[in-house]
């Protein structure tokens, strides 16, 4: 089994960080759409995103973030800088913070040649078959430049669809942990009204998170209650012990449930 | 001029780094609207947002992120984790992060009196009104409970709209740098048949910085040049080598300037 890490769902947390890589996000020039989905998909797959970290394209600081959080995480990725530009410096400052050699890769000089005429293939985009010694490739099957997987750092595109399939390559590559599932309750009143409650129920229930998310619609101050764990049934004892609390505490009528999981 | 640090634009650079806080992030159930905004808001306002960092509701994390960042950059802001429940516990993670003493603090009660008839100002409520020892508030017109600012580091809502008014009210505290301008080019031609030319201009200007951000429009693959500097006429004579560079290159026919800035 140990060949195939996606059928090894192990009872350990596996954890993950992402470093987000670019000057344009820190400006407020691009606006970044892959935290909140590889956070939505890593949570779907059982892999728990603990810390994200945007940094700009200077490489002391790319080697100090990813050195950082993959002695810490079990799966550091990152977004962005790996395009044909001078500022596109991911995949060498990831080879420096892992301190082995990095060179034009056969493997990803043979796929770029498979979409670019020789002519085309310019210095420029040569960069981009760049891969640090021993990484393995992550597929990219809308424009063919491929990332890569060293150790446990994966690197991806900062484009959100080429992303977003470099995501679907590597995943099945990737140990899962338990699935963290969860139940939401929408209620119509404000979290200060429901705190001391939600307090309760939490202490009862060590092993379930439980937290209150305020939302404002239609001029109604809600909050909505989210449970998360990794056991159905526990999850379930606690969902009903906080609709007794709502009902205890005279909310009940103003209150539904509205899902779970990734909702 | 010291006291009103809103007119001392000084010639260095004044940097920031921000930390979200919330599970609800890293788990994917609520997409992050705060980076964006504030990354384009500090921009504006000539101050460098240099880091961004997300974390979990968890002390320790709170803490070590808040002693790193504050040591490096000129500010450091919070989002996230000041409301009523067991779960808000930025309010007393940067007091411990600051070794300061933490308690109700009078002037914040005085303002939730404003808002709060004293039935409704419950032990979860009166939560909001604990502030560190020494810290300023930051004023919030949308809920009234405040944010504060303690030494380099100021504390505001995760919930957008509030986010943005408490902005707004520290604003006028802070120390602005230089203010960075952009110019913009549009070319329609891919980032790789660029990147040749845009280096060479890169080399000539070591006081502007040049970005390329690939777009896909319509079935066209296409390049932003961006230009970011402090110096107007600097940033003018860049703009004008790289359109030369455009046309030697043949590619001046498929480009435009989009503008400027925040753009």
């Amino acid at each position: 089994m140990a060949e195939d890490p996606s059928q090894d769902v192990s009872e350990t947390v596996v954890t993950a960080a992402l470093i987000v890589i670019g000057d344009e996000i820190l400006s407020g020039r691009t606006k970044d759409k892959n935290i909140g989905y590889l956070a939505e998909y890593l949570t779907a797959i059982g892999i728990r995103l603990e810390e994200v970290r945007v940094v700009p394209d200077d490489e002391d600081r790319i080697v100090e973030a990813v050195n950082t959080l993959r002695a810490q995480f079990t799966y550091v990725f990152t977004t962005g800088g790996i395009g044909p530009t001078h500022d596109d410096i991911t995949a060498d400052s990831v080879a420096k913070a892992f301190g082995v050699p990095i060179d034009i890769d056969e493997r990803a000089l043979a796929l770029m040649r498979q979409r670019y005429e020789p002519e085309r293939l310019t210095e420029a985009r040569l960069r981009m078959a760049r891969i640090p010694d021993g990484a393995d490739l992550v597929d990219n099957s809308v424009s063919i430049t491929p990332g890569f997987m060293l150790e446990n750092v994966i690197v991806m595109a900062g484009v959100p669809r080429i992303m977003q399939v470099m995501l679907d390559a590597v995943t099945p590559r990737l140990k899962k942990g338990r699935k963290m599932l969860s139940r939401t309750v929408r209620v119509e009143a404000p979290e200060g009204d429901l705190a001391p409650g939600l307090s309760t129920v939490q202490a009862a229930f060590g092993d379930v998170q439980m937290g209150s998310y305020p939302f404002f619609e239609k001029g109604t101050l809600g909050s909505h209650l989210v449970l998360r764990g990794t056991d159905e049934p526990r999850l379930e004892e606690a969902r009903i012990a906080i609709w007794q609390m709502l009902r205890d505490a005279g909310f009940a009528d103003n209150a539904r449930d509205v899902g779970g999981d990734i909702d």
